[in-house]
């Protein structure tokens, strides 16, 4: 159990009035009130100023103060009248923003207590579906401020419906943590990502100075401060330092592995001695993007898929047990492995259509697998869906080789892989062996963690301690570039076939595919 | 000599390009260039982020770093693109905020030299002539906004011309000290000022964040720091601290006392070991306001004058040595002191009109002794404004009385009587000892300081040293409310005579009577 010991620190304070003999200025009356409660040194900025002797007054020197852990120091982040009764303010956000998906968590801080959770795609998706494409996007074509506009409302519009809910002012909600990837914290917090693109592949910045709510537009208490967890490099994010601190696999002595597979996939390596990370791109394809009847693992989605050893067709599994609407990346995957270990496609992914086989079909757009099919609904695997996660598979298989080589592991050595990400929730581990996305070790080895990102930016909301953590866990991390990397790009060929060319690193898949 | 050390501090970094292997983000890199140069934990803020990027790479590298020490450490307040050649920004401005005359003074900060002076009335004089009347416009006539916002054009329209006649753009200017009494000071910075005029007596602060010149609209580098001389309660200022640390009086073993006569009467006596300071109320006669041919001491104001002692006329000398148009505080304080001596009024300012000379004259609005008269032009001095002066000389000289006594010194124990403020400037001392202004001490004591509000400005532009020790001088200095002291109200009834009710405390004054 995390000790709840918010980062946003309240204290209520009864004042003695003023008199002729005790006439020192309200700022230090308000200074020597904190002092009592042990807080020396607070700033008190400008801003607070104006406000200041009418806050004090209107409820007989009753105020409660809200105050932050800076970069340099406690500051003083708001001042309302009136003690704690008074005070409304309870609720902290937790925001995981995505490439593809942007997920809020409501917290109520001092019960340390999940009250909702809300998500949806990221809207910045029809700007380009990657982050490359964004950074472009808010580069040569000046859209910056449309990109973070997007975020914003995208946030916005998840907050509303959760006010409503609950029956929230804006005044109940008073801090937020964001956890992203680079990319996504910056064009979120306006910062110009084009650097981020370009060798040597350099953020603005990997910690951030708090901000407001109320500077980006947020709709919650507008002084409500704003902590970003801390970025390791341009493709590891604040994300991945939030993943590491959820699974602790940085205070443990034995090796784990943490990897966050999303539209790019991140993986850490480490223990309590040392953390090293890397970064390969996976495209959309795992959160259902740039798939012919992709989407993201939600209610409709086919996630889960056999095929009837009897009749080689489908048999389906779908998101909350209705009809399906698509298929989602874990979906694909399923389909993969079990066309693969049916003799229906080839090592490469072709399909075959040499078969006779009636769910088999070909369309101008190319061959594909028919998943379901009634008289209103058709979903169906392409040949091109194949290739992109084929590819996707492969970049992150290339990236756990590059790495463990780099540090000259194998995988025996690692005791637990963490899997983090919405996706790896519906995600089918052995299938995912089975396609060679992930090694072929002992499956119990496999913790799927859920999405790590919004619970490292939860216990950041409860925990001032935690968030000093991640700070630490941000400048311990090691980042390993991977994109020059000559042998990233020979493990990345080697792993475009199924399950992979090197069969002898995939023994029980191997066994498989001889029964 | 002051050594120049700005409390605006510039670094010229020219930082590595960023490579693959040194790939620090360009926060980092930036704080690794100023660590360099012996600054450790700068802190960066949020709204510096979003041009960190494009500034670092504008001029390859070369970046100018203003840092500001502010309460809780130093921060970057700007950054500009360029090295030390591209770097336009040298000047200061230091600004005295009185109640009725505003001066600014342009300042080159890296020679440390006052480049220009510009003054002129405080325009807020339409919405009240004394600190009360203003406070009561801005709480109860909601004015604060409308009378900060006119001593923000008073301040724009000083610095328009100086920018026009040395060919200065905005960005020339990047650093701001303001010096002022309380009241100002709060008027200035938009805080209400009500609780000053209630009792007991309670600024919003004493000690005021940094502000930017941007933030209150004056029409410098928007980021350019504001700082504001600390006050020490709501009727000693800024300005009055200003004084102590150009006199220097808090630093010498033997005593003296700083006065700083203009709307208000502000005194400090002390020495090294320790400081107390008093306000009292003069009203704005001394600076020329409220009186019938009133002026400030400028260009054709009467500031000398003589009672010819064969004509009884006046003989009279007009600053700048043209034709007079009106009296300044200092002229009517010598015209007073003669016609006492003359024995054309009497004890109680009384103007003899059993005379019979034709310079004494009864008109609807009273009696009054004519200074000047032509056919153009005519300058008196009335029975009305006699008596504003007595009431204003007494309150000051009752100020002393009551200071003296409280700490059990007399007069003979000052060694040095420092006189501040511009109306100082042109103040004859005999003729203000001769209406009972100042304490009858030999006047070789008197030493006139100028207007020590600005100088202290101008050296906290300077020096961070200074700026610390101003701070130092704000909380060392013990405040004695004169307002609620019966003692105090005594002494004033007393000093309502000329030159006072005790002749004896004025031996040198008794002679020339007596003569």
């Amino acid at each position: 159990m995390i000790k709840i010991k918010p980062y946003l620190k309240k204290v209520h304070l009864e004042l003695p009035e003023p008199t002729l003999t005790d006439n020192v200025s309200d700022k230090e009356r308000l200074k020597r009130g904190l002092a009592q409660f042990g807080f020396h040194n607070i700033n008190f900025p400008f801003r607070l100023m104006r406000e200041l002797a009418k806050n004090l007054r209107m409820e007989d020197w009753k105020v409660t103060v809200v105050l932050v852990e800076m970069d340099f120091g406690k500051e003083v982040v708001r001042l309302s009248p009136g003690g704690r009764d008074a005070d409304q303010c309870k609720y902290g956000l937790a925001v995981d923003v995505g490439t593809t998906t942007i997920v809020v968590y409501l917290v109520d801080l001092p019960a340390g207590r999940l009250v909702d959770i809300a998500s949806t795609y990221n809207y910045q998706i029809i700007y380009g579906e990657d982050v490359i494409s964004r950074i472009i996007y808010a580069t040569d074509k000046g859209g910056l401020k449309e990109l973070q506009d997007t975020v914003i409302d995208n946030i916005n519009n998840l907050i509303e419906p959760i006010k409503e809910k609950f029956g929230l002012t804006e005044e109940c909600i008073d801090s937020i943590v964001i956890s992203g990837n680079t990319t996504m914290t910056q064009l979120l917090l306006g910062l110009d990502p084009a650097w981020i693109r370009l060798e040597p592949y350099i953020p603005t910045a990997n910690i951030f100075p708090i901000t407001s709510a109320g500077r980006l537009g947020i709709n919650v208490t507008p002084d409500a401060p704003l902590y970003t967890l801390p970025c390791v490099a341009s493709y590891v994010g604040g994300d991945i330092v939030a993943g590491v601190l959820t699974t602790k696999m940085h205070k443990r002595e034995e090796l784990s592995i943490l990897m966050d597979i999303g539209t790019n996939g991140e993986l850490v390596i480490g223990n309590s001695e040392w953390l090293m990370t890397t970064a390969c791109s996976a495209g959309p394809c795992f959160e259902g993007g740039g798939l012919k009847y992709g989407m993201r693992a939600t209610e409709g989605a086919i996630d889960g898929v056999k095929i009837n050893p009897q009749t080689l067709e489908a048999e389906i599994t779908v998101i909350g047990g209705g009809a399906p609407e698509g298929v989602c990346g874990s979906g694909i995957i399923d389909t993969i492995a079990e066309l693969f270990l049916k003799g229906l496609i080839t090592h490469k992914g072709q399909i075959r259509t040499d078969l006779g086989l009636k769910n088999i079909r070909s369309t101008q757009e190319g061959v594909e697998f028919i998943l379901f099919q009634n008289k209103k609904k058709l979903i169906t695997v392409t040949e091109p869906d194949i290739d992109n996660i084929l590819r996707a598979k492969s970049a992150i298989y290339a990236g756990f080789m590059v790495m463990l080589q780099e540090v000259g592991l194998s995988f025996n050595d690692i005791s637990t892989y963490y899997i983090a990400g919405g996706f790896g929730r519906f995600l089918n581990i052995e299938k995912a062996i089975i396609i060679g996305m992930l090694p072929d070790q002992p499956r119990k080895k496999f913790k799927y963690f859920g999405n790590t990102s919004a619970t490292g930016a939860y216990i950041c909301l409860l925990s001032a301690q935690l968030r000093k953590e991640a700070e630490d866990i941000a400048k311990k991390m090691t980042y390993m570039e991977l994109s020059v990397s000559r042998h990233f790009m020979d493990e990345y060929v080697a792993g475009l076939f199924l399950p992979h060319t090197n069969l002898s690193a995939f023994p029980s898949v191997a066994e498989m595919m001889a029964t």
